[in-house]
């Protein structure tokens, strides 16, 4: 039976992991390793300053005091009693979409699976309350189904983001590349009680270069399903060539 | 006169981001800003949770209580006057190698100016105390005034990496790719008072897949300061590729 290490940077409590966990019940034995709480924006933090505590909820279920990063570093080293076959990380209440891949929790945790050589995959839902659990967890199930079966290529995880709607407004699966997101300066002011100014970063709305389309931003306006192969490598390799010719 | 923002994750009283800042003299004028504490390991984190305070230390020097992320944000959206010529990030005491980069702080600062369209650069000495900063800001001054120079291709910033040797030791400049990282188990047991087990992720020994050479680490192994470009278009267009057609 398949070990599948379940996780997200919601926290253990999210609606999005238990949805995320039962979906995979059909394919093995998910064990759910989550942060104690919401680590939103957490990107690829490693905790390394304090020691973690990995507290066991219930049968197959933990939480860490830690990052998403954490939870599976931990959860392939020490928590889990075999190597897990596959690291899924969601259902994210929000899309991890363009640029935005380089601070989302959700998908490090997957960057780390892979890293760790398990074949790894991000689900979100792109949208806002109320959250299509279900819809995600559908195309959740059919591609870890997949990556069970055929694998993945190495260094490579997928980054899915699923429009939030019901299941019959889906158009359909696209795979895609990570789109651009345009610059929005999302910066409120405000004052503390002894009025010094104080910086508030977010709530901007993203906007999106559609780069000629088939990026992932695109295909989830147009209600598809985006399915993002992403990698680990970040050289740019015609930049390495023009360095060495021209610098 | 070019605008030149210097951050760091090591903190705006890191020895590193000092030597920096007087190596970006000769270029024009830098503005350090930077975290107020340490912030190794906060990857590409953003601060959205609670406001944001810049505090002047004195003329050209700021203080955030945040992560570098939330510096560059910040700096070029609400502190500098003019948009910057230049995102400088370092020096940072250890490197920043291979699939290590993607936890990195002092990478995801040149990271959001690159996302911010400013031509961006990270710099670390790999190695440990002490620090041979003055090699680092030997190449910074150099790499940095080529970038101003010559500009950066769209969406690519240079990751450098130093040997933490003298200047005479340095066997040269090498244009590298990103190199990967073999998995070491570095997490240390520990209880707390309680009898509680904990653990502590850190300290391992990283070693290096050598991937037929030309990698970063390898070229710092061999007293080269190694400068690679990377972008932030994660997407592996091969796997893409091979999705398409095969799934």
């Amino acid at each position: 039976m398949s070990l599948i290490l379940v996780t997200n940077d919601d926290g253990v409590n999210a609606p999005g992991i238990k949805v995320l966990y039962n979906a995979m019940l059909e394919l093995g034995r998910p064990v759910i390793i989550a942060p104690a709480q919401d680590n939103s924006a957490a990107s690829h933090s490693l905790t390394m300053d304090r020691p973690l505590r990995v507290k066991s909820i219930k049968r197959d279920i933990y939480a860490i005091d830690g990052t998403p990063t954490d939870c599976v570093t931990l959860g392939i080293g020490k928590v889990l009693e075999d190597f897990p076959a596959l690291v899924v990380s969601g259902i994210n209440s929000g899309g991890n979409l363009g640029d935005d891949v380089s601070y989302s929790g959700t998908v490090s945790a997957a960057i780390e699976g892979t890293m760790l050589g398990v074949p790894s995959m991000a689900i979100s839902l792109a949208g806002e309350q109320p959250f299509y659990y279900e819809t995600a967890a559908e195309i959740a199930s059919k591609l870890a189904a997949k990556i069970l079966n055929k694998g993945l290529p190495r260094d490579v995880l997928l980054n899915v983001n699923v429009p939030n709607l019901e299941q019959k407004d889906i158009a359909g699966v696209k795979y895609t590349r990570q789109g651009r997101r345009k610059y929005d300066d999302a910066i409120k002011e405000t004052f503390d009680p002894w009025g010094r100014k104080h910086y508030w970063i977010g709530g901007g709305t993203p906007s999106w270069d559609n780069d000629g389309g088939n990026t992932d931003s695109v295909a989830v306006s147009l209600r598809y399903i985006s399915v993002t192969p992403i990698h680990l490598d970040l050289t740019n390799y015609e930049a390495l060539d023009y360095l060495e010719k021209n610098w």
